[in-house]
């Protein structure tokens, strides 16, 4: 366990309830760790705040005896944003969880960020309302921890990012300060829009209390539809369709069938169609009527687009098809263990990109089994490779290692991300660069420098100084 | 005219072609100002770069010799943000007009920050595509001065801000680096979003040089409707309304009887109503079906939400409503002299934010001609104090800063914004602490000293270091 400073420690039990720390190794195993399984959790303590005067206070100190902090939500990341592997204090907002009233005027919702992203949804459900942001563990991630990751998810080609649903942000920066930006205005030009700077850096310009969330209308009818697809190509065929047809667009996701099998496998879920396919695609479509809908799904038939469909006929088989795409992840891990990457392609690029991927994993991965699925909507590709039956956790470390500088080179070549969605944390640090210029990076050095000069919140975490 | 270093001048006349620099004072006047008319323009050269290249390498000069900089773009700005007033050099990126292919994949297309917005949405539109941020200014505003400014307009109830509509930047430094952030990628979580920093901060830590613009398709169908309501409080029933009915809103828009009289007298136009009345809303509706809207307007009849309305039977006549509305700023400031301010108030605070300014202005301004309209569906109000006749220039503008003060005090009570969408320039610096605070200001202060440490990037504007 790493060395606090005595005068910290003092200070702690001085000015903070008995509660507020923790040192009990469970504990800290438990919330000094994320999603990734890659590092050793090993944070020197855990603090859990109740109130934004707490979060003041303790940033205050820790910049005064420059102690480093993990910012903490619900610890649902895929980059290790929230791990603590070096002696860290995992600030975790947890106890900050409190959803105010819903503004039904202005459709707004006030929560502190350690509210969990289902409860805010049931929360607003009961108004008709939702915050648009969405996906497979919202169970358990807290808006904090969204919005400091700027999560993307299912809803992003209908709604866009968590950065166009958050109206106000309260945050704490290192020097311990309490930032009210914003507020619950929908227009507000009165200098550089200072939440910019916390939506999406991952906790290392500031520490989020509080927002006031931008809400949406439930649609009132959504329709879901599976087709079957021989292949990318014909994914992407069948996209260009749906953006050109007169249907609002509320998902665009697919999967190849190395996916399916797995989740056959892990789950027992089959998909509806009699043969196999090399693709399938989901679409989610808002507002459209069901004569609309089943023309549509006709002409998909009569010009070849699809090789086999269905449109779901009720609620429970729009979640039965759901439940294809979003038991994914669980099940590859469940069966398997994959190396996972989360690229994005600018749409545009999508094709060509795709075309010459498979030249890379013939190359790099010849004959390993390649599990392809995501928002292909959004250009966002989900790359999960599998570690072969019989080779060593290492060996395929080292392999997937090397492949990944391949695809990365690819990603680049097409301005794509090497991070869509997931961030960068600790796992895509070394990756950085083929997606961010020396010139982005010494921007980003400058920002970092300039608001947390003592380098204590989430140190190491997407760069190091 | 301001003094040049001798070095500056010997550079600028080595390195760039020889009419990349003008110092002819009719066009410094025309350049160095913006649609403001409070300051005198005053810059000692303005300076016409054809690429990235000649601005990148124009910053770099201007850096070296600590020679400021204004950048300017369509000059149709109302808070002073182009106005070159001190002796700085204009930097125009007229030439710099350049439009792209339209990516009918991606729904994306580049082009150069000089090009002017109805150009664009004249280019896009033979795709059925749009960028969808539109003011009346459209045919003057250029893509760079409105990103820089996040132009707001009559679409964001629909459509959000421009920051929504902004996928890539290029962005020259201070210091002459060209920035390239985010392509054209709809996701991208590579650590913070370096393209928020330059997105409504007024060209004070970078110039836009490009940009990739998010498009979307044209609606198929809008629907207009004006109606007469007694009140403010009546404006606030029908939006509440408004929001919860089976309509998609694509403009809100209000204004009251004195700036209608006001239009009527510039340009002859008349609402459809017979009698007068208190307050009139503009709504626009997107893709709902005849019956539907018409029974709509029949129920609010019913319900006494309305006094009087009207739906637009053909384009000429939605023309004709909208025209009402656009033509109020002109109208204004052709028949008498408006002291304007542009404010936003959280929509939940509307309501008891309006009946309060009904207490300030007969305090303040007994028996004067206040002249309100909006996009009051985001909480944005324009308020118009007009000049009293008999009453001197200079007697008018104490009175009416003296009276701001009332007035951004109770915007600052409600949570509102001192501008809404006009932008700070030079015009609000005096307002900003209403809606910014300390801890705000001193951390704009951090970033602009991080970013332009010589302060060569639209000194003075927004704020005073």
């Amino acid at each position: 366990m790493s060395t606090l400073p005595d005068a910290f420690l003092r200070a702690l039990s001085e000015s903070f309830p008995a509660d507020f720390c923790t040192r009990d190794p469970d504990e800290l195993q438990e919330l000094g760790r994320d999603w990734t399984r890659v590092y050793a959790p090993a944070p020197s303590a855990v603090v859990l705040p109740r109130s934004t005067d707490e979060v003041a206070r303790f940033l205050a100190l820790c910049n005064q005896h420059r102690v480093p902090v993990v910012p903490s939500g619900g610890r649902t990341g895929l980059a290790g944003g929230a791990v603590a592997k070096s002696g860290e204090v995992v600030l975790s907002l947890r106890r900050m969880n409190r959803i105010g009233e819903v503004d039904l005027l202005g459709n707004t919702v006030r929560v502190q960020a350690g509210a969990v992203t289902e409860a805010v949804h049931q929360h607003c459900a009961a108004h008709g309302l939702t915050w648009p942001v969405d996906f497979a563990s919202r169970g358990s991630s807290q808006i904090g921890g969204n919005i400091s990751t700027n999560a993307g998810g299912v809803k992003v080609i209908r709604y866009g990012p968590t950065r166009s649903w958050v109206l106000g942000l309260q945050v704490v920066t290192a020097q311990g300060e309490v930032l009210e930006l914003n507020g619950a205005l929908e227009k507000n030009n009165t200098g550089p829009d200072l939440r910019q700077l916390f939506i999406g850096s991952e906790g290392t310009l500031g520490v989020i209390t509080e927002a006031t969330l931008k809400l949406t209308r439930i649609p009132k009818k959504l329709d879901v539809f599976l087709f079957a697809v021989p292949d990318i190509a014909a994914v992407l065929r069948l996209f260009r369709e749906a953006r050109r047809a007169p249907i609002t667009l509320s998902a665009y996701e697919f999967f190849t069938d190395r996916c399916l099998l797995r989740v056959q496998r892990h789950r027992g879920l089959r998909s509806p169609f009699d043969a196999p396919s090399g693709c399938y695609v989901l679409i989610e479509t808002e507002g459209g009527d069901p004569e609309t809908m089943e023309a549509w799904l006709g002409t998909l038939f009569e010009r070849g687009l699809v090789t086999d469909g269905t449109l779901a006929q009720s609620l429970q088989q729009a979640q039965e098809l759901w439940a294809l795409r979003e038991a994914i992840s669980e099940s590859l891990s469940a069966t398997g263990l994959p190396h996972k990457n989360d690229i994005a392609l600018p749409i545009a690029a999508l094709e060509a990109f795709c075309a010459e991927l498979d030249a890379v994993f013939a190359a790099r991965y010849p004959g390993w089994e390649i599990c392809l699925f995501g928002h292909i909507g959004d250009g966002n590709l989900h790359v999960n490779v599998m570690k072969p039956d019989g080779m060593s956790k290492e060996e395929f470390l080292q392999h997937t290692h090397a492949a990944d500088a391949a695809l990365f080179e690819l990603v680049q070549k097409h301005h794509g991300s090497v991070s869509a969605e997931h961030g960068i944390g600790l796992l895509k640090k070394d990756a950085l660069s083929w997606s961010r210029s020396p010139a982005e990076l010494a921007m980003m050095r400058t920002l970092k420098r300039a608001l947390d000069p003592n380098n204590i919140l989430n140190p190491g975490k997407i760069f190091d100084l």
